[in-house]
């Protein structure tokens, strides 16, 4: 598992003295081809740091050669000198690679408005092409992390082919994707409109689900790379299917390792009238401050619910609500029902179930709690 | 000041039993006229509770006698036995004071999903009735109290008229309201028209300000009457403004008593296309649970600022932006200027601005921080 378990792929992740903390801070992806087919989507954030503002022009003929990251810096809001480091680095990435600068996507995370310091940069960036190994994932993935606690890798085996991933993320998870980066390789023989396509389709059901604390980043970029090194042609389920299994791994691990979190809470609508009313529903519960604070006290509030679908748009009748607690019909038809005393909320697993009674879509959000630990880490981040 | 320093009022605040603790529980305001002209708004969220959905339907003529609140319960999603409970309430209010139950305004605030106790709240209202004085006030505001830490009465002189109000509410604030009951009284001579468009106007830039949290409850109601006593006829300007400064007054208040809050912030947008815009990326900035944990650990992280204001759909561009914290200039045209260690966040109050430059509109929001506190005082609310 890792960016690198698929054929044509050399990674590699090298300490350049970014952070403070003195741990890896650049890594580097680089695909051998034959084909260098990508696809990439970016943060729906309209304050987008340098790197994605390059990124997204570097990656729209959907050909990319390689990916450089760093940790320790967000390179966002940090003026015209900001923006020369991302083009400087993406230049060096095309000498060292041989390819042109258009075809380097560049990631940054780590603090908004603070400067990037370019030398170090580039010195990781020389270091880490200098160590470039086909078994360099592990690395790479370890060298993206911020306040992650563990690095994130996953791999899906398909029909001759393979996809793999890392990403890093661990809170800022919203819509429009987390505050993460997200880096998925594949040996498959695919073409840039179906890396689009399958891409697209995974992440609006998986990184698009994941909201951990209802904030998005400037930074979010999720990109994914074709080889074509295993001489598979995948059916286009076949590959759909394989890229929405990676990223429905790793949404599952930033939720696993959201900041502070001591539960991981699945908000499922169901009886929707359509697919986009239960998303609005889970998001709006999934965002709730007084759930979230009440699951952490394991308390079974689940007024705090329904006080949360009612501020949605979406079809119901409020007399009509469902509301289950880790299995417990906690209210039905819009009354109490079960006693919330048999709810159990000390798992770290948290069923919420609703059921709108106004259709045949269904959605789930993944949120977490809102504890002590997420307030002190958030209060204390960049001081 | 409070609801009875209006001539034409009395009121009453006695312990029904509702609450555990034994505090009051139930208030009743009685309009002994000449007039009864009254208007009021109710909580955006669509799961209404059920004295809402009474007190819409009652004060929608424009006539209003009397108001009984009660605290330890919000008789939401309690089932048809609720909305009894709340008609049973209203009718004997009609009965004591001599009015219909169609004039009477029923209010309720506590756990959702909870039923209500009848008989200790038909008991607490002829309790209250008993007890009804011109001085009452002050009991009455002390009988709404939830996990409010103070009471919340206000006063205006107009020119020959004097506008009171009362409140409750420490959490949960939210536009379309914040989980607040309100009752504002005047002595001057008003119809329901003009009631509804002083109360409008004034709720929309100040209760609907007020965003400590995020959360919109379902019991949300603010209410004024007008008992013409003083015989002074105002102004159309005048009264608007003695509403709005009440409101103003109160909704401070709530901002001031928020659930375990360490600083009140002021979010002001000024530069803005239209008040619209302005509002809109000062509750996104105001909603940023990463922006409001960095208040409370005195991090002046202006990057969380900056991330908020790129998920509006509001006019500006990203290297246009300025935003000062408490007077320090952090950020000028979208890149970092003065030394973010310069701003002093240790007092209570906190002044976010941000200068959008697409315009000259503005409007201020008013929040909190998030705190240790806010997530311990909401994790144990119930349990």
């Amino acid at each position: 598992m890792s960016v690198t378990a698929a054929a044509g792929f050399r990674a590699a992740g090298v300490t350049a003295g970014l952070k403070a903390s003195g741990r890896p801070d650049v890594a580097l992806v680089v695909n051998d081809g034959p084909l260098d087919a990508a696809a990439a989507v970016y943060t729906g954030n309209r304050c987008k740091a340098h790197p994605v503002l390059w990124s997204e022009r570097a990656s729209a003929d959907g050909r990319v050669r390689a990916v450089v990251l760093n940790s320790g810096g967000a390179n966002c809001f940090t003026g015209p000198e900001g923006f020369q480091t991302t083009h400087a680095t993406a230049e060096l990435v095309g000498e060292l690679v041989g390819c042109g600068a258009a075809d380097v996507v560049v990631c940054s995370t780590g603090l908004i408005g603070v400067p990037l310091d370019r030398e170090r940069v580039l010195a990781g960036t020389h270091a880490a092409h200098a160590q470039l190994d086909a078994d360099g994932g592990s690395q790479a993935a370890t060298a993206i992390m911020t306040t992650d606690t563990v690095s994130k890798q996953a791999l899906v085996h398909g029909d001759g082919f393979v996809v793999g991933g890392m990403a890093k993320g661990a809170g800022m998870l919203a819509p429009g994707l987390a505050t993460m980066l997200v880096v998925l390789t594949t040996d498959a023989v695919a073409s840039a409109q179906d890396l689009d396509r399958a891409l697209r389709a995974a992440t609006r059901t998986t990184f698009d689900r994941v909201d951990s604390d209802g904030c998005t980043s400037t930074n979010d970029t999720v990109v994914l790379l074709a080889s074509g090194a295993s001489g598979a042609t995948p059916e286009p389920a076949a590959l759909d299917e394989a890229v929405r299994a990676v990223c429905a791994q790793l949404a599952r691990m930033l939720v696993a390792d959201a900041e502070g979190a001591e539960h991981d809470i699945a908000v499922e609508v169901v009886g929707a009238a359509s697919e986009d009313d239960a998303v609005e529903v889970a998001r709006s519960i999934a965002r709730n401050n007084l759930f979230k604070t009440a699951v952490f006290g394991r308390d079974p509030n689940w007024g705090r619910v329904m006080a949360a679908v009612g501020t949605t748009g979406a079809a119901f009748e409020p007399a009509a609500l469902d509301v289950s607690l880790n299995g417990v019909a906690v209210c039905v038809g819009g009354a109490p029902h079960a006693d919330p005393a048999d709810v159990d909320l000390a798992p770290r697993e948290v069923h919420v179930l609703v059921d709108l009674h106004a259709g045949d879509a269904s959605a789930t959000v993944w949120t977490n709690d809102l504890t002590h630990a997420y307030v002190h880490e958030n209060s204390a981040y960049s001081t």
